[in-house]
């Protein structure tokens, strides 16, 4: 059976399904997450060329040094780096450094930072969060950001004047979408009009840059484009990307990075071997490959997109602007094609199953996927 | 000048002490820290060896599998791991999941939980600390424990009768001294006797394994010799001992482990990619390796030892039962020596200085640093 | 001008209305809030009657002891009762023994647990909210925490199998409204069915008993009914209905009560001469004093809600169930009657007021107000 | 049994003291503790003359405001002043506005806020406490200052420049000590030298300035001293002092009281009918009372420690510089003893036992303690 996404199972395979799909090869790289995937090869070659003698730890070496040159250079400004080792540490981390414990955070209801971080979040940073319900397309408006700073003067009857509050936007979204550039740009001005900072959760960042249509060699040209919406600190992610395991948290004024080093070790997310996460990122940054890298990944997802929908009963429930296919089937289909290749429910009640196309997925572990899907909802139809 | 470990600069370069290195040539390999070192390059192709198509993410994957097997066989018995990025993050997730927000955590006062955290585990946790002044050799003491015991029914005048109390003793200490398997005992007998649970932050646990005398052939004995003392719950060290940067939290008793999945996820310790953490350590324990890079780093620092304290002016400070050097050196010899070759100023007031070896030092290194201390200890004194 | 509930304050008076006031007595007492009146004289008398020799301190006195036993007997079974000083005290002191850092509780979004305690609920309990975005009534439904339970096993996809989730019901409402017994006991139902526990912020909760239609000789009886609708602990407020402080924490199962003394410690709600409290609440349940002094606020709120809505421009917005009166009133009137008379306004842009009844209204306060309403509005048509 | 401080009791009665005991008349007042006494009269007297009409809550009403300029002119200097409703809530409202996340907070090991609340500092204000063994006085040093402020450097190797790290000081000490003016300064002294702010953990404030010499109507010259010493803010106690239950965070510089409005609502601290706080501090300073209540209650120490310091078998521990007695007696004496007139056992293992005068002490009340424990202490010594 399909293990939904808060790891509830349901009901017996449907036998005439599990037949249909009993002797169609499955796709050798399944389209469960992006992060089931490995790293690029020359990730690891990075780290291996990183093993060399000693370096002073805690970021201290050169190749974190020339990891934030890179990063500034990438982004057109000076900017502050904290290297972290993982997504949620990556947030915890940007939060923690621009919040108080008066701090109210401002998020869609289906952000990771509400609902799939056990609430280290709020826990670590001490702030509270103002989880507003998702729209269709599951972004926070600019008219929820009023609404929030019309609340916060009720919220705090006796306000600190200077508390900051932070935005939390995700890009890409939670089921893949991708705030254009005059959409952030939006949320940023309705922020900063109330005095609250933006953060970007960027875990599939890089996605979301190469929906925006910005070429692999045109990584730096992405990050200025970026950082010319107004949003103040972005956690920029490298693992789903095709990393090893590195998450860069970037303050795009430098000045917001003050106390970032006792605050990242408060969060547990500072790394004595640090060359090892630096080695990682500028491998990835160089030559645009992490964009280069994206954009196989959305293309992965369009073409099964493309494929899947086309079948009778397969509905796209979002728009695919990056890696993750959101689509529903019929519910017999459902738990025989996960057994067979594993994916995600996202949503039982609905039929809404997720798919996510990796850096490494080829166009032969798609099309096995949507015959697989093909079979499964014709078997399914057969037996309704 | 030397940097203290608080960050502290002191006077100016004697210029005599300077002249007296300008020729020597400083050791390849500095004596900063072990997590100055890189990994050893088995570790690395470890990784490059687990990086073999697609696993779920989140430790359900085969290396993750063989690990707990792994640590199971090395403790003898059933135990539960949990595997964490780094030191703090596995002292964390440790105690976050023995403790509540009622909880004491009695310890040294130089211990890394207090001093070196910047309060991630009471943050994290919610318990408090009473860090107990140190002794001669860094250690809790039996008396310490029962003295805790007795002012934890005055901390807590409408106290819960099931808080969980923890003890946390470090080994090896900050001192590079360890606690032999009888000291350590009786030091879990006086916390069972109080109902409180026994934590080992070990960092370098197999520093301390190798010092209780068992050859690498050996680390499964000394495991269960381990295991043997009663301690509750162990954070087993890899980055300092030559991995790239892993540490497990291990529950001897696997009880002790319900709900360490939510506790290390609000501590920004989960890892989606976790078989590149589990890699690490299976090539690491395979063989015994772990111990033999320590019993190396131990021997390397045993011979810096004998080398440095047979000078004039050079006093040993703690037993050097590990790879910890702590030394007092006349104060004109400090600075130009750690400008010449980086290492770390314990307490400056006294004089006293540290010095780590690590997995990859060589026997060139120590001669080189003896001679070096050699040379700035004589012109400190001609001087003076 | 009036200060809008955020502090908030917006344009110069209109002089028109300002007139049409000038000579108009206003009301001795303002609608202000229930807590802008003092106490009921016999609650003072008994605080006199009590300052009686010495008794040991924290609650182990006869005052406490006694204050135990009416509980009990006032809900017609053995209970747990933890006084406390304050609202936001008692709800957290309840939360709190209830909560782990794992729980999540399910509220509505204007709980005064939500938007009115600067996070003290979430800050000290380590527990988040979820809220959900209230109804037409201001009340939880029962299909939010359906909701709320499917979608908690999303939340901690490692969750811990007996954290315990608690759904926070606010009786009455913050907008004056009342949940049926049916209403209640159906939103237990739905909570218990998902193993999640109940608590009541009453605040006000005996004018929502008076609004249940109990007289005041039959306290018991309501105090019954509240038992029979399985809430698992309540917050019993004392102040607003006529105390000079106090409020009750009261478990309904002395069970979930254990850990109580310790959690009200570190929410700093323990009081030294707790005998202050209970005499307090010994002679506000004696006889149903409380019960009546609702009833008569309840009874000025309908009088006062009669009158004004009977006036053109004025529209009723919440159901008058207890004490508090929600109505819309043309803009330009709003400011200069806040000057007049104490009020607040609850919602600016929709020109939305609160009144608030007191145990001390007079019928000639209640006329008062509304002559000065039906003068301000008046004078705001003509002026438009 | 005499209940020990931890809850802990001891062995059966020694008949021969209890035989001893049988016909002496205990006295009316027991040495319990100074919050067992109620409060004095007119302090009641003004909590009902302070029940007149409605005034705006939480703080904004006259009685507070009169407050606020009665300890400017106390202190001689504008102030800040937050009224709380108890001695925990009062220190953490202090702490919690002056500190951060990153904040330490020394203090002695058996300071009130490190083993008699329950963790509440710590868990509300997120700050670390650094907990000094005491001295023979139970006092902080200069000394610990100046360690503590070498190791805050080692502490956080990433420190925020801008952190502010607190002493406390407990004046009078937990064992009835008093800092003299000198030694207050000293401690204030090297706490500034290093950027630390000072706060006074003042629960038995006023029994400390009448030991400073200063008579009832001289309580402004004593204020004025304190304040002269460079305390950055005070909990000045009401409760034991004769007040029904009111503390007073006061500010001696008003800028440091910024955010004190959502940190004690934070805290739960926050009293919606605050005229009944007020109202009881304004009747005890006026005149002097409190400092003339003190004076009273140290007095009566003072009898009661020539009286028993006098018997064979009884030996004083602390200087009593206030309404605390500490001494040891024969262990045979201890429970019959304080089964007859109930006080507690500070140090079971010592024989030491804490007895506190009060505000309403009476000559008759000490003399009849006297003659029991000459009684007790005769008996004991004929059994042994």
């Amino acid at each position: 059976m399909a293990p939904d996404r808060g790891g509830r199972t349901a009901s017996p395979l449907a036998p005439g399904v599990v037949a249909a799909l009993a002797d169609l090869p499955p796709p050798e790289r399944a389209f469960a997450s992006d992060n089931t995937a490995g790293a690029h090869p020359v990730v690891l070659d990075a780290m291996v060329a990183a093993n060399d003698g000693h370096v002073t730890g805690y970021g201290d070496d050169p190749w974190t040094g020339a990891l934030e040159a890179a990063f500034a250079d990438l982004f057109g400004r000076p900017v502050g780096v904290a290297l972290c080792f993982g997504g949620t540490g990556a947030n915890v981390v940007a939060l923690h450094t621009l919040c108080t414990r008066d701090s109210e955070i401002v998020c869609a209801a289906d952000a990771h930072i509400a609902i799939d971080e056990c609430g280290a979040p709020e826990h670590i940073t001490g702030a509270q969060l103002a989880a507003y319900p998702w729209n269709a397309a599951g972004k926070v408006e600019p008219g929820q950001v009023h609404d929030a700073a019309a609340r916060l003067g009720r919220i705090h009857i006796e306000e600190r004047t200077d508390t900051p509050h932070v935005v939390s936007v995700t890009q890409a979204t939670e089921v893949g979408t991708v705030y254009s550039e005059q959409e952030l740009t939006a949320v940023v001005a309705a922020a900063h009009e109330h005095g609250m900072l933006v953060h970007v959760d960027g875990a599939r960042l890089v996605n979301a840059l190469a929906a925006w249509g910005y070429a692999p060699a045109e990584l730096g040209a992405a990050g200025r484009a970026l950082a010319a919406t107004g949003v103040d600190v972005v956690s920029f992610g490298g693992t789903k990307a095709g990393l090893v395991g590195a998450e860069a948290v970037v303050f795009l004024d430098p000045a917001r990075a003050e106390g970032v080093g006792s605050r990242r070790k408060q969060a547990t997310q500072t790394a004595s071997k640090m060359r090892f996460l630096a080695a990682q990122f500028l491998v990835g940054l160089e030559d645009g490959r992490m964009l280069a890298w994206a954009h196989h990944a959305n293309t992965s997802a369009r073409r099964l997109a493309d494929g899947v929908t086309a079948l009778p009963g397969v509905a796209a429930v979002y728009p695919v602007d990056t890696n993750g296919v959101f689509v529903t089937l019929p519910p017999a289909a459902i738990d025989p094609l996960a057994a067979w290749s594993h994916f995600y429910v996202w949503d039982r009640p609905r039929g809404l199953v997720r798919f996510v196309a990796s850096w490494d997925t080829t166009d032969e572990d798609v099309d096995r996927m949507v015959a697989g899907v093909a079979a499964a909802v014709a078997a399914a139809g057969a037996e309704a």
